[in-house]
């Protein structure tokens, strides 16, 4: 079988000889040639066994040697009692057996001449105890003296799709142009799938937990280099050598957009901060004025952080500040004038020709035919509404369109007109018309909360995103978002002028 | 065919006779005993005709009579070519016909002795024309003179789904506890969907559009004194008078839990407002301060609405503000605490004792024994959770309990697990042990954007509602109701005391 013989030559990274770019040094750690699971088992539901399910299902092309003192075979493949029994080069190691008897895998490991380690295991320094503190000292120091790299401990470790790494089960195979640091592997899991869903599929993700090896400084520093990487974003909990990570953190956001999340921001917070990772999670105003210096830029949860980094890959930056908000629904669009407006955006009024133009393709009753425009007569009528977005987009009074779709606020019953494919047919020709516009594009699809809703809204998604534009969930978030992807460029434009 | 006859005696009024409660004056609007619809056609998307179907399809009791100059028949409905020409007594007119003409209709309504006329017809004085106002003010007069009120114009209308009336397609059947009065047709679909999936269906909504006869301030009067609603909410743009307003919030704030969004708090959502039914904004300060006035409850957005609601539905008062929350996820737990903190409620460390009995049932590595408190290593062990929960509940140093579960974070493939029914076999057990908890519980249902996954929540959702338990869809949306609805019970004490 495949897995069990010693791959010959299927490191990634030989993708990049022949290249002029040479990938950074860390490259190595997302293409191992060969991966042993110490403490793969035969409960499907053990971490290792899910890795590994997840390695075979994701197209890794190494070896893959689960370790276990008894089994004869883990999913089809053959298992050995102990590292040293595995009578191949291994690069990688997954440690998923107790925290007390990893000092002594670690000194395998070193015999073995493996790479890097990851600590799937807990029970370190984020208990709190000298005792955990003194383990990961110990698991560190072998790991310095015999040149192995940690990842973690506490940690889920390495998601590179390209090179069939994972580090959960359910994860995209899809590689992407997000690469991402996380102190928490739920918070990994959450943003892969869910930024993929959206549009924005990953290069590569590394949750390393305690961080007591490779940190936020390494892996910032890696991804400032990374040719895949076209995004930074982070969920960082403390940062481990303040000095180390200014100097990373600002060469990360010179080179790329660079976002980050904090987690533990409140006293509270920061306590649980303690008992996630073991981190000092410091202070806000230190943390905030730090940011604010190095030029990346911070949001406050995880939809925020992929909406940010959306923009980055979808929208080229606006000249202005001045959007034109088009959709369906009066209500909705006054939360949208809100929206805009209490986000610094500006919504300037039609002018007196344009409001003609736009008169005489739509009756006045119960259309609004200024900014936001309420285009509920045109929902049914794709012509006139192509012909109102192209008016409005010809404006030279904007600098942005934001086109939108509330679903469940539509007063028809939805469900046999979802069935119809209406909304498709609605994104197809607001999609369709976007791409003779000149001006930036964004669309907000929201308010979707029943089944049938939401999976129309999904697909709706991805009709826009496939079509290069970048798509928000609630008016609140796409104006947050666009005001702070508008002031990053301002800011830049001055930095350079 | 039982719609073509005159009923009896079908006035859901009826339902309040030999009771002691007698109904507030307006009741009437709820109980029509026949409809005439002034507008329907041949065409289903007609609005006219959407609400016929809804009628029908909701099983609304009376007489229904489409009016259509030409057609013979509607909906399998005998058509009549005017008014006038019915030879029953017509209580409601649906107008769906154009503005110009709503004058002459109005004069068939006062000779056929009609109660009340609901105005779909837009183009009045949101239009901001002399003449859209001045036509405004004709049909108001011709009203006023005959006795008859009007819902709008430029409104959806009303929705008492136990009357069987409905103000659009696709709206639950099922009759609840709150009421609302909403100036936006959208908004009103939006909320009466999607509250009922939420366990939280409305007795009666009231579209009012521009309000120009019946108005916020009439509703907020009915709605105190209506026996079938718990809590009032209202969706409102603008208020015609200050005075009466004023006098009718304190009304209603003083009977019963009063919830308010406002639109137009900005410059521009100010003149969108205008755009949308005619209302003026006003100055957001002198509003804010109204509200705090007469102890009702401001909120953001719709689904902030409809998070408060459910409280005030679901939850008895907290003795304070001391959560414990309890749930899967390092990060996640992080973002708890986080965002209770920061909503100004407390998370109490665990007493010394309660960690000793939690460790007990839970290896430490890799879980957090404190307070948020992280279970990953419980979710397949339905009895150490069940008992985990229950002796966090009985610790005196809390108020109050919120438990969640984020989908997506959880690195199992979920799409078997959700197969197998996992998620709901851990919301029984949760729902289960909450029977016998002294201190009120909430439940949070977050992170759940794959279809998949949102179909689970979905479900769990029900479970928990079904058993009594709010839920809400994140940490940040639970923390800020939470607050509001402590504060709100922590005033009102003061005010009683």
């Amino acid at each position: 079988m495949m897995h069990e013989e010693e791959p010959k030559n299927t490191s990634v990274s030989g993708l990049h000889e022949g290249l002029e770019l040479r990938p950074p040094e860390l490259d190595y750690i997302f293409h191992p040639r060969s991966i042993a699971l110490v403490g793969a088992s035969d409960h499907p539901q053990n971490t290792g066994n899910v890795l590994l399910a997840a390695f075979l299902k994701g197209g890794y092309k190494g070896g893959l040697y689960p370790v276990h003192p008894t089994l004869a075979e883990v999913m089809g493949l053959t298992c050995y009692p102990d590292l040293r029994s595995i009578p191949y080069p291994v690069d990688h190691v997954f440690v998923g057996i107790p925290a007390q008897r990893t000092p002594d895998l670690m000194h395998d490991c070193a015999a073995k001449g493996v790479r890097v380690c990851h600590f799937f295991t807990a029970g370190f320094s984020e208990l709190g105890t000298a005792e955990g503190r003194a383990l990961e000292m110990q698991i560190l120091e072998i790991a310095r003296t015999n040149g192995i790299r940690l990842i973690g401990p506490n940690s889920m470790g390495i998601y590179c799709p390209s090179s069939g790494l994972y580090l959960a089960g359910g994860l995209p195979h899809r590689s992407g142009h997000l690469g991402l640091l996380s102190q928490s592997g739920g918070n990994s899991i959450y943003l892969c799938r869910t930024a993929a869903m959206r549009g924005a599929a990953f290069s590569k993700a590394v949750s390393y937990g305690n961080g007591c090896d490779l940190d936020e400084s390494d892996l910032l520093d890696y991804f400032s280099d990374d040719h895949d990487t076209r995004v930074i974003t982070a969920y960082i909990e403390g940062v481990k050598n303040g000095l180390r990570f200014r100097h990373a953190l600002r060469k990360a956001a010179d080179a790329k957009p660079t976002i980050l999340l904090k987690g533990g921001k409140t006293e509270c917070g920061a306590l649980t901060v303690r008992s996630h990772t073991g981190a000092l999670a410091g202070s806000t105003s230190v943390w905030d004025g730090l940011i604010q210096q190095t030029g990346a830029l911070q949001v406050d949860d995880l939809d925020e952080l992929i909406d940010l980094a959306l923009l980055f890959l979808y929208m080229k930056p606006p000249r202005g500040r001045r959007v034109a908000v088009v959709g369906l629904g009066g209500g909705i669009s006054v939360f949208a004038a809100d929206a805009f407006h209490g986000s610094g955006l500006l919504l300037p009024r039609f002018s007196e020709e344009l409001k003609t133009k736009l008169l005489g393709m739509a009756p006045t009753a119960g259309n609004i035919c200024d900014n936001p425009m309420d285009t509920s007569i045109l929902f049914f009528n794709p012509d006139l509404l192509r012909r109102a977005i192209n008016a409005i987009s010809q404006w030279e009074g904007i600098d942005l369109v934001c086109l939108h779709l509330a679903y469940d606020i539509i007063g028809w019953d939805l469900n046999p007109l979802l069935d119809s494919g209406l909304t498709h047919q609605v994104m197809h020709t607001m999609v369709e018309c976007t791409r003779r516009i000149k001006v930036p594009v964004c669309v907000v699809l929201h308010h979707a909360n029943r089944p049938t809703s939401y999976e129309a809204c999904i697909q709706d998604q991805q009709i826009c995103w496939e079509a290069g534009l970048p798509v928000f969930l609630s008016m609140d978030k796409a104006a947050k978002a666009l005001s702070r992807f508008i002031t990053y460029h301002q800011k830049r434009i001055r930095l350079f002028c």
